[in-house]
């Protein structure tokens, strides 16, 4: 997949950690209209704090993202890394440190190797030809197991959005995700981008978890480089959704230890906040995530999940319908047929528990994945 | 270990599931002071809305478990049964019904198979002459490796206080834990019993968390006889907090699945709402429970769980102190040998973990366990 008109990347191995490339710059021809969300965490890195400063008034020229290392409680030196990180790229290409963009992902608490960091800067190289999205979104993976990338053509022009995802685990995000990168060609003006940016993320990541933990360095960003023109702003929001939402399923996908995607989507609620809270109540709920590892259709525990949002007084358990795929479950039973059905679909790669509450009309759908033995493994024997 | 002056238990196996016990029933010699808090969720079940009832004038005669079955979204049907179950009772040992508190716990949205209930009913003898708190604990499990019993002596006084505990899944409590029941044949004033039952729970059932799901079923109610004459009300605390500690560091430790037990004391906090947050926040992060598993010292996952608390705006990673065990991990770094030792403590059935936030004076200590692939394959191959 390319890259949208008006980009270029250069993407490197500079020793980070291994032998995988590990340093990514991509670099817009002129300086972008350009939004940005961060992670919410107390312990947010300096690249969040930079990148946060530098974004404040809706402009970028490139972006630059080390993988492997996340850069996070660092202290003093860390930002003082950081910054270098951001003077050296900025140089490199001739723009002002403020248009420079910088995110950070992998282990925390462990300052960046800079004699190598130092090497790389220095190995910038003038022009950027590179135009491969694929190699963009390879060069900020940690121990993703496959790449994420996306793209959608907004209906009526040229303008193509792409998008990068990165992120496994740590993930539920407060306002971003871990990483992920958007581009596009649309000419946009910044305040519009950055209303419709902020709309889109959170329909979209704020609405995945794979385990109820915010990392440190969620960074969500958009460059609009303009070269293929104006376009209509409800069809640029509908492409840049298209492209939100499969890499937000990407990710669900690819959690740590994943077998499949689960989809919940809660309905008929007093209002979208309600919708939420009480979906991600399922979504997150270890049980719920074990029943379908498990592809038993324990609708006993999504009732459980949606009972423990003790907040909500107006739900009422004589008024919730409960749905795994299109088959309801309460308060209609399903009789041994059924449930031998369900079981079936619930053995398929994707499942989807529909709950509806009958306190309003507002809803809302997130994602998530099934907790399964992979995901105790890699995370107990990842040593620090 | 018996039960205190003044109660007697009969417990039976009347057929609810396979041949254990599942009818326990505790009668005191004549009408008591009593206390319960009893769960928040919405889908609480038709033993929770009986007792909850009959429990408001802080008086009680007898307290019946059927365990096995949670009598939970059963409906008009699972309501009318549960209120047979307390008249039964009622009529066997000759009190009002409204002096009967009722607990249920096992599986979700099945009925009782009543024809086994009324027999059981109907078995009921005219005595108590059991005075065995171990059978009242083996009676209420439903799927605990061990069971769950503590007593202690309040202080100057021949009084005791006994309690039985059992829960091991579907535990974030919030309000009172799957089911506990404590007896004490100290003589308080109803009033004075439920101020002091409410401040022990607060800071012993409250602060445990297995798997953050909380229980539909959650019950903890106190009966005290007075056979043992009059207390000093605050040795009468510290005996009962003694008692509720035991019996959640028991619960934690016996967790599904769980190997180690995990205590995170969270101090220097502003409030003890922060504290708690913080310290819930630390104790429920599947990557901190899988990092426990593994032995690691992974401190960087604490800092991310202190982290995502966002709502805490003077939480300030430069004044945030973190250490396993005694031993600091943030902001001093430890070296390979302080790394090993830590490693060797990580491996012990207890974990530590301390963070002081430097917001304030104030702290809390909550209790729970680590995440292992057991957890996993018990919940995913638990069929409905």
């Amino acid at each position: 997949m390319k890259l949208p008109q008006g980009f270029g990347a250069y993407v490197a191995n500079i020793g980070i950690k291994d032998a995988t490339n590990d340093f990514t710059l991509v670099v817009a021809d002129k300086i972008c209209a350009a939004a940005g969300v961060f992670t919410q965490s107390r312990f947010a890195g300096p690249s969040i704090v930079l990148s946060r400063e530098n974004i404040a008034n809706n402009q970028a020229h490139a972006v630059v993202v080390i993988s492997k290392n996340s850069n996070v409680a660092t202290g003093e030196e860390g930002l003082n890394n950081a910054r270098e990180v951001v003077a050296g790229v900025a140089k490199a290409i001739g723009c002002d440190t403020k248009h420079v963009l910088i995110a950070s992902t992998g282990v925390i608490g462990r300052q960046y190797p800079m004699k190598n960091v130092r090497a790389g800067l220095a190995a910038i190289p003038k022009t950027f030809v590179n135009t491969s999205a694929d190699d963009v979104a390879l060069g900020i993976m940690t121990t993703d197991t496959v790449h994420k990338v996306a793209e959608s053509v907004v209906a009526g022009s040229s303008a193509r959005v792409v998008g990068v995802a990165k992120g496994v685990g740590m993930i539920e995000p407060n306002m971003a995700t871990l990483i992920t990168l958007l581009f596009t060609d649309a000419q946009l003006e910044k305040t519009d981008l950055d209303k419709i940016f902020r709309r889109v993320i959170d329909k979209t990541f704020n609405c995945v978890s794979v385990d109820t933990d915010t990392s440190t360095s969620d960074t969500a960003i958009i460059l609009a480089s303009g070269v293929a023109g104006a376009v209509d702003l409800a069809k640029f929001e509908a492409a840049l959704y298209q492209v939100a939402l499969s890499l937000t399923q990407q990710v669900a996908r690819d959690g740590e230890g994943a077998e499949k995607l689960i989809e919940v989507c809660v309905d008929g609620s007093r209002d979208e906040r309600q919708a939420k809270l009480v979906a991600k109540s399922i979504v997150n709920s270890p049980l719920v995530k074990t029943a379908v590892h498990g592809a038993d259709p324990n609708w006993g525990r999504v009732a459980m999940a949606i009972g423990k949002c003790s907040s909500e007084h107006d739900i009422d358990e004589n008024q919730v319908v409960i749905r795994f795929g299109i088959q309801e479950v309460y308060p209609s039973f399903v009789d041994a047929s059924g449930l031998a059905e369900l079981s079936k679909y619930m053995r398929g790669d994707t499942v989807r528990i529909h709950v509806t509450l009958n306190t309003g009309a507002a809803e809302c759908t997130v994602w998530g994945c099934d907790l399964t033995d992979g995901y105790v493994r890699i995370n107990a024997d990842y040593t620090t």
